[in-house]
Parts: structure tokens; sequence; C-alpha cells
């Protein structure tokens, strides 16, 4: 229950921010706000004092100053597309939300250094777009890129498609501009390659969530072009073969391997269910199946060579049963449609138990093997939809209930007991039990839970020397 | 002077580390210690308490809480290649160095993860060649690579030759074990290509220096060994052509490209004054050369190939001048030789300034054009040795003395004044006064003057969250 003196308090902030950056961009009313309390994945409902809609990091500053003074919770949200509510307000109506959409400006392009300076709520779709009109590319792609932001992106570490070759938005950012927590505007906003004058405050940051200060801009890497992207998918007996499969294919392609995706025969069953227009590549049914795409600087034919070699190697090798590389772009992209419908089939398929996990890329195998055999005992029939991006080890580990099992019963009777199997599993193969999409309000409960002491402690002591009145999207990460 | 009751407590501390790791690995005869109390450029002399050699992270934390109880500063030191003065001890004789070339132990190497798991003291051409048996490739390379370890290189963030196409140090490092500034050991030894869990620890004790905990181990990233290294020269006009030049040679050879040094005709002067067997690679003299390298995935032939189309196009555009592609492994070996001897020649032709820095590769021509300017003006005749990495924005930006003039004299009269040309301008084009040799005791006054006061102060509060007792490397990097 609110008291008067905090309404008092409330109120007074909310006016204050008004008169900082304009009645129209705090917005207050239920309708207005909805957008913004909700997850993606409709997971959490909170509710908030205001949504405030700064235009600029200054702003951004001045309204952190004025949260500081009233002692309100700043909940930073770029596109809202997080899947681990690490946006969402709580359910006390005393956080504020901050959303950086109207930071949306490209402040500069640079080719020669190949790098574009972007503030946090530009789209990542519209980042990819600016780079290709500069003839560079900007690798990171993922699911949300119509909508999901760079801040957000930068929040949250994202993964994506293309981290094999590129790695994760993370190995993508050269320099931070950030609002501390104290309200301070840090230009970090270096576009250098090699830089060693001090500690690393743009790390700490990204993948911080919005718990220590806020992204308000940043300097992303481009890469060159390549000439042509191929795909090639590739039809295994297991895991383990596709295991020796990616080492042959990393010593025929080396960095021209840019995808390297697995998708189990139940995966794609699944998708030619649901989606029957949707062709099943190979002649035959095979356990396991591979996408392979090659970024070649040369031309189509060089990557389509190279592919051809490296196929006919791993026939003769007994690594591959079957092979099918794309004559074309359109053969190219509907083979990366079979990948991004798995997904989608599994929503049409029914709810089920999702599981964003990685493990050293070597153990995958083993963690297949391990945990399947587990979750069969478990639940007898519990059909596992496995997929994801070999190539570094990250899993989309997700368990529908056994045919003809309602999947709401299913859900409510096992999420609990299934998830900790497939930590536990990961746990013993020193993985991690979120690979991709970070701890939000999700997982912090299983992050204390798998966390030694003394990593948890050290991530408390950072907590509490840069935001010692925790006010930087409290709840979520670290408690 | 050590008043009696620090002598004791000196003397305790010396006594309680000898009855832990055992009296022959604490070293207290100033003829043992010698070798650890001077900086490898010898700028830097001090004094020491003991040199402590253990042996296993559970020492190392053994004396570090040791350390914390009698209240003694721990210097912590690798190979002892440092260029910054970062691992000597100050001349109090208050200060205890800790080595860490007795952890000197490659844990695990996992060929089918890309990873192998070392111990700081392994000295990083072991590393090297540790990969290369597995059949792998560890990328990081620089001029003291026979002497300097892996724990140095994690903690000054290393950089050489290859950071264009891999990375710094820091980005081919995936996990760490830590011996915190409170004597606790945290396991951080993870193997994994994506992993969002809370606060990206590794990367802020990357790069530190030893000033917010020890490294003790780490999981370092592998890549496919290169079927073929292939080298080529081109001659150009200026640095701007160089850059031009530079985006060419992206757009042909993509990743494939792992190197692009700048070479100024008078550094090849030098080397062929000084070191008359090396050939001058052109016929007639040009302003600038660039040595390139491809790391070819398919085969020599394939990376010569490339070159002579991406020679043949840059040629017909003008943009270079002449051209040479290594025909053997000997020749690529010998235009690698070229440019490794400039240091060398360097030292030949006298006492000179350095300056290790970086700006955004797009700036490179300007900042060399305005700061040869201001020099020139500054010191008539200066001679300016630049080179370096030239496609991470990376020079060794150094000033000889005016022909004919003491060079000790003109040391001691411009140091200072040329120091500050050279870094204003640095600052201007918004790069690094430090790119790859770190803070060190030799650069923190610098990088104060040049750092925003918040950046200052947000590095100040981590280490006093980390390190309240100051106690891990005293006086370096911050104060």
């Amino acid at each position: 229950m609110t008291q008067p003196a905090e309404a008092s308090r409330h109120h007074t902030f909310v006016d204050a921010c008004r008169a900082t950056i304009g009645a129209a961009h705090v917005l207050t009313d239920p309708h207005d706000t909805a957008p913004y309390v909700t997850d993606w994945r409709r997971r959490y409902t909170g509710a908030t004092l205001a949504v405030l809609c700064p235009s600029s990091a200054g702003e951004v500053a001045a309204l952190v100053r004025l949260a500081v003074e009233h002692h309100i919770v700043i909940v930073p949200q770029g596109g809202n597309t997080g899947l681990a509510g690490g946006a969402t307000p709580d359910s006390s109506g005393e956080q504020a939300v901050l959303s950086l959409k109207r930071l949306n400006r490209i402040r500069d392009i640079d080719p020669h250094n190949n790098t574009i300076t972007v503030e946090a709520g530009v789209v990542l779709a519209d980042v990819q777009a600016r780079a290709q009109e500069a003839g560079r590319l900007f690798p990171l792609s993922l699911a949300a890129e119509g909508s999901c932001t760079i801040g957000g992106n930068l929040a949250t570490n994202a993964g994506g498609t293309g981290v094999l070759r590129y790695g994760n938005t993370r190995e993508l950012c050269l320099g931070l501009e950030i609002v501390t927590a104290q309200g301070e505007l840090w230009d970090g906003l270096r576009g250098l390659r090699k830089d060693n004058t001090g500690y690393d405050l743009r790390d700490l940051f990204i993948g911080a969530e919005g718990t220590l200060g806020i992204i308000t801009a940043a300097v992303m890497k481009l890469h060159p072009q390549p000439a042509a992207r191929v795909t090639a998918l590739a039809a295994l007996a297991s895991p383990h073969a596709a295991l020796e499969f990616l080492a042959l294919t990393q010593r025929f392609a080396g960095p021209l391997l840019t995808g390297f995706e697995l998708m189990s025969d139940f995966c794609l069953k699944l998708v030619g269910k649901h989606f029957p227009q949707m062709r099943y590549p190979f002649a035959e049914s095979h356990a396991q199946a591979v996408l392979l795409e090659l970024s070649d600087s040369e031309s189509e034919e060089h990557a389509r060579a190279l592919f051809e070699r490296l196929m006919e190697h791993a026939l003769e090798e007994g690594l591959v049963e079957d092979a099918v590389v794309a004559e074309n772009i359109a053969q190219s992209r509907a083979f990366w449609n079979l990948r991004e419908h798995i997904p989608l089939a599994q929503a049409e398929e029914g709810l089920n138990l999702k599981h964003d996990i990685a493990v050293p890329v070597s153990r995958i195998g083993h963690f297949i093997d391990e945990t399947g055999a587990a979750i069969a005992e478990h639940v007898p029939g519990a059909r596992m939809v496995t997929f994801g991006h070999l190539g570094d080890g990250n899993l989309h580990y997700n368990v529908q209930a056994p045919e003809g099992v309602d999947a709401k019963a299913f859900l409510t009777q096992y999420q609990t007991s299934i998830a900790r199997i497939v930590y536990d599993s990961v746990h013993r193969h020193r993985g991690s039990i979120s690979a991709e999409h970070g701890l939000g309000q999700l997982k912090i409960d299983e992050a204390m839970h798998y966390k030694q002491p003394v990593e948890v402690q050290l991530m408390r002591t950072l907590k509490a020397a840069l935001d010692p009145l925790n006010l930087m999207n409290a709840g979520k990460v670290i408690r």
C-alpha cells in the first residue's frame, strides 16, 4: 500500500520529469503505459509510476539525477523484445520505465574505420541497413531484429546466428556512452581497436542489463561485405558426428564459415508437419542435420566449390550421410527458412519448455546423450526439440509434452523438475544456463544457485559500488 | 626509514610466506631478487621485501591472505618483459614481488572446443607450440614471445601483430581463474562462446595489470591452422593512399587478411643503413611501404593468386606504386624481418622517443600529417620513425634526434614537450596514449591528464571496491 508521503514523493518526481523532458514524453495513462509494462513473451506484467521517453543522453542523465533525488527505481527499456523479463518493471507501481526509443539517431558512420556510432534506441535492422548502404556488414542478426534496439542488444549481450565468426554483441562494440547511476554522462565513444589505458568499463556495462548504468550510445564494429553467402545442408548420424564434421569444416573453410546450425530430425519433422509447404530436404530420414553457411569474399562460385570439396571429403570419411549445396540465393534462403521455422513449428505443436544453454562445443554430444536419457527416464515419451548454434556450443534445448499429453498440464507438472535436470547437466559440463538471453528476472535464482559464492560476492560488490542506492533496474540480474 | 615495528611486521610476513610455500621459494638475498626489481627496458629499479614464487593458485591465495593480514603490497610479475614498469616494485623495499613463473602447467587442451587452459606463468611461445602440436593456431604473437607469460599478456591485454584478424589478448580469452584481493580463489575457467549470466568479471581483470586481483590461469581460444601464410609488400605515396589500399584489401581478402603493417621510407632506410644485408625491396624509393599477410585456409597458390589480383587492381587504380608478392616461405619471412628490424635499427641509430599510440584507422593519415608538422616546427630536423599496425590504427610513433645532434641531450631537452605534442594530437583524434603497452607506472599521469573526470572516478570506485586496502600492485594504473 502506497503511503501518502510516498505518493507525494512519486508525484513530485513525475512533475519534475515533465518539467525536464516535456509532459508529452512522460506517459502515465494506463492505456499509454500498457505496452511498456508487459514483456514480449507475456510472462511478466508489472506496473509503473511513469514511462519516461527522453530524446537525448543529456535528458537521460537529468532524469537519473531526478531519480536519485527522489529515490525512484529506473527500468531502462529498448525494443522490449527481451526473453528474460529484464525490461519489465515490478508490480509495485513505484518504478519508472525509461524508454530509450527516442534516442534513435545514427550519429556517424566511418567506413575507413569500419565503425558506426549509434544511439541506444536505433533498431538493429536500421543499423544493418545503414552499414549496407556504406558497403559494410553489421553482422549482428537475430529473430527480433526488426524491433529490438542496439541498446537492448548491448545490455543483454545478444548472440544470434553470426557469433561463430563475428562474436556476440560484446565483441562488436568498441565504445559506449553511459549515464551512470549518479546521473553523470561518460563519453566512452572510442572507435579504437587497441586501447590499454585503464579498466575495461565498457565490458562491465555490456551484458549488465541496465543494472549498473544506462547505455545511451555506442561505437559498433563493421566488417567488409562478403561477395557471397552460400549455405548447404548435411545429414549426419549423431551430434558426435556433427562435432567431427565441424572440425573438418573449420579446417577447410577457416574464417569463411559463418554458420553451423544443428537440427535434430524431430525438429525438421515438426516443421514439415506444421508447414507442409517446406520440403524435407533429404531423400531419407537422418538423425541430425547441419545447416552450414559460408561468407565468401571472392564469389558464389568459389564458396560452392569449397562446399563441394568439403562434402566430398566428409562423405568419403563417412562423417556425413548426405549433403545438398544450395544452387542459388533462393535455395540458400530456403535452408535458413527451415531452421527459422523450428520455433514456429514448436509453438504450433503446443506449449513447451525452453532452455537457452551453452556448453563447451566438445561436450555437446555427451550433453545431448546424457540429458536426453535423464529426461526420458523422468518423463517417458517427452519429446526433445534440440537445435541451435552448434558452432558456439549454444543449444535451444526445448522439451515438448509426450504425444497426446496435455501441454499445459505437462508444463505445470514438470517445468521445475525438467529445468533442474537440464541445468544440473549443464553445470556438470561447465556450461551456461543462459547463453544468449541474459538473466533478467527469469533466471536470477538459478544463477545464484549455480554460481560460486565468491563470484556472487564479486558481482554484489560491483553493484553496490556503482549503484549504491540500488536504483538501476533493481531486482534484475543480482539480488 | 623503516621503523622497528614496521621491520618486525615485514619479518613476520616473510617468515609466514616461508612456512606457506617453502623457504626455497621466498627470495630475499639481493643477488637473487635483482632480476625481479628492474624492468626489461631498465627504466625502473625498485627494491623488495621478498620475491615470492608460489607453485599453485592455492599457494597464491594463501600468500595474498598473508599480505592482507600483514598489510603488504603485492606486485604480481610474469616474464618481466612489460614496457611500462607495471611489474616493478617501488623503491620503498616494503612491497613483495609475486612471481607467477612456477605456475607453468598447460592444464588442458580441447581441440574440438578450440580452447587451451593454461596457468599464468606459461611462456607465450609454449602456448603457441602446444596449440600447433594439436593442429591449432594460438594467434597471439609479439616480440617478447620467448619470455613473456600468458598471465602478463592478459594483465596488460597485449596486442601484437595478429590483432587485425584475431583481436587483442582480451578477445582471445574465454575464462579466468583469479585470486581476489581478499585471497579468495574464483574458478571462472569457462570455455564458452556464449554465457550471459551476470557481470563480465573476466574483462575487468584483463588489462588491469594486477591492480584488482591476480590471474592464475586462463582458458584461451584457439583457431584453425591456416594452410598457408603468404606476405607481400606494396609501395605507396602516402599514409592516405595506404588507408584506401586497406579498404580495397579488406574487400578482396575479407578475414584472410591477418597483417597490414605500415613502414615509412625512413624506417626502411634505417634498416638498410644498420643491417646492409637486408635488401631494400623496391627498385626506387617510395614514401611509404605496407607489409601485407594473408592466412589462407586453402593453399599458398590460392593466397598468391588473390594477392596478384589485388595488386593488379591497386596498381591500375593508382593506389599502389609498386608491389612484390613473396614467392615462397623464405621470402615471406624476409619481408617480416624487414619490419621486425625497424626497432633494432632505431636502437642502433641512437636513443629516441617512443610513443605507442592508436587513433581511429580513418584518422591515421591526418594524425601523421598534423603531428609531424607540429614536431618539425618544434624541433626542426627531428626525424620521425613511423611504423606500426595500420590495420588496427596502432602506430609506433617514434622520434629520433636531428642528424648530428646528440641523442641524449635531445631526449633530455625534448622528451616532455614532444610527448605533449604527440598525446595532444592523439587526444584531438580521439585516440589512445597507450595502445598495447598499458599504463603501468610510466603513463599514469598522462592517463589522468587526458581522461574525463567521470571515467577516472569510475576507475577509482572499482579499485576501492575490489581492493579496499590498496594492496594489489599499488601505485600502478590508478592513483
